[in-house]
């Protein structure tokens, strides 16, 4: 049976301290709940932070990668997707997702929470500037969730599996 | 030998009437300009008040649809692109064009504003306010570029190819 | 409207000198009948061929390119999709074309030849060998139509082009 | 670290009674060897069967679905990824499995198996008739094996996976 699934996505190279601790809590906590971890599967920023820490967790890590083989992995990821499919695995990476926890800021991040929003999938935003915020919650309030620690992201990420309907 | 393809990208069905006056005349001016006008091709919108305004000036169109089929289509577009792709498609609309024009505001929108800018494109803003144009010149401040008319957008148009690398 | 798209597809490096012969006269004919003509874009055999033949009587090209650019690109493509999508662009090219002509046989043919028939098109197959040709009229008996020259494939194609019921 | 995953592919409604069979050997002896299985992810099929067949070994399924939701998923599917791509998910298919066992035959089928050699993975053949296997050897002699029980399947798997450069 589909287990669920949680997707984090955020910057790479320019992730920030910050947004790297973030995500590797996102990652120990999303395994200790045990869900599955969904990131974009390289080894950089985001998210290879959150796989690490679902794997220091002993959880199961799955990343959807953009090109046509393995290279640039994050060494934390057990299941590789390979797609060839260049910034468009971003749809497949929301798509994939029970929920989205956006951590940090940057163009690819922001293309992944607009086409989760766009597929109407909720998404809980960490990390982000006050503007960056509200220019989401002004774009679909009903599907927007703030969090300022992951602890609070989690909580997030637990109110919308318990509020959506039964399949 | 490759034709110039403008792209115009905007809100669908949530088109506000200043939207579509404004995509009309982004269609118009694009035709008029000798270039290729390329939109999500559906009948609604942005995408089909732009193909219109082309289709007036006796421009070419292309519209890239994202199902299976031509069902939707806009009856302005005269090259229909069938992805089946889904959301996934708004990377294969950016990609395509040479210069992107974002007319109004939208979660798909937002989508393809990122998306070219993550792919290196130049963007036009037209039509947002002030705190979702703040929002983007923040992320990529050397590749957006504001417009308060359909005229300036289209000067705007002219500057990015012009001091475009030679192929 | 949408205008009539008509795609040829075939192998690259390895198509034959015959391949080639016959991808120029099918895009000939396909633009002295008013039809466009899709390929797959490149620089390289079939594709190529078939595009230059099509601008040799006048007619409108469209390539729907693998890559994140145009490198690569045939100088006879007058309207590049850039996909970025590698080989999943095959699915791109089938879906796009009202019918679909294989000129010659590879991987990337085979892949679309089926692809075009799972998404319910016409193929008309010109150039292959005869078990080839049995291998996929058994598969999809009645979209499969055989040729043994260029103007006997644009035969087939106002035959299937006739033949589709209304829009 | 990723794991090793072999993509089981083949027919759906069209699957025979013993390609069934066949899906269910593969998809135990899959699991048995500690590789994770991957698949279209229907509940229909050689999908249906190999999975149901892993699961009964205790081992990990992924299910790659074409449309934007998990609608018409197997069971026995443990990741679902959604791609909303359509056919162009076989692409990604065949990219994320390390080694494609083709068990039974269909259009689908067809276009995985040369997306996969086009991709130059390596494919094995089970439960084809000879005229097929010889079309596919025929169009990549060194990347197609040919088997006549699940066994020996899995047997050239472990070749495949032996001879591999180290990454």
């Amino acid at each position: 049976m589909k287990k669920t699934v949680i997707g984090v996505m955020g910057p790479g190279t320019r992730a920030t301290a910050t947004d790297l601790q973030n995500a590797y809590q996102l990652g120990y906590h999303i395994a200790n709940a045990g869900w599955v971890l969904l990131t974009g599967g390289r080894k950089t920023g985001v998210m290879d932070a959150a796989s690490q820490g679902a794997k220091a967790a002993g959880g199961l890590t799955v990343g959807i990668l953009p090109n046509d083989g393995i290279k640039g992995i994050s060494e934390a990821v057990d299941i590789a997707i390979i797609t060839d499919l260049g910034n468009a695995r971003n749809n497949v990476n929301v798509l994939s997702a029970d929920a989205v926890i956006a951590c940090g800021m940057g163009l690819g991040t922001v293309s992944e929470i607009a086409l989760a929003l766009k597929n109407g999938k909720s998404v809980v935003l960490l990390g982000q500037d006050w503007h960056s915020q509200q220019f989401f919650r002004d774009l679909a309030p009903e599907n927007v969730f703030l969090a300022d620690s992951p602890q609070t992201a989690i909580t997030a990420v637990q109110k919308i599996l318990s509020s959506r309907p039964l399949p």
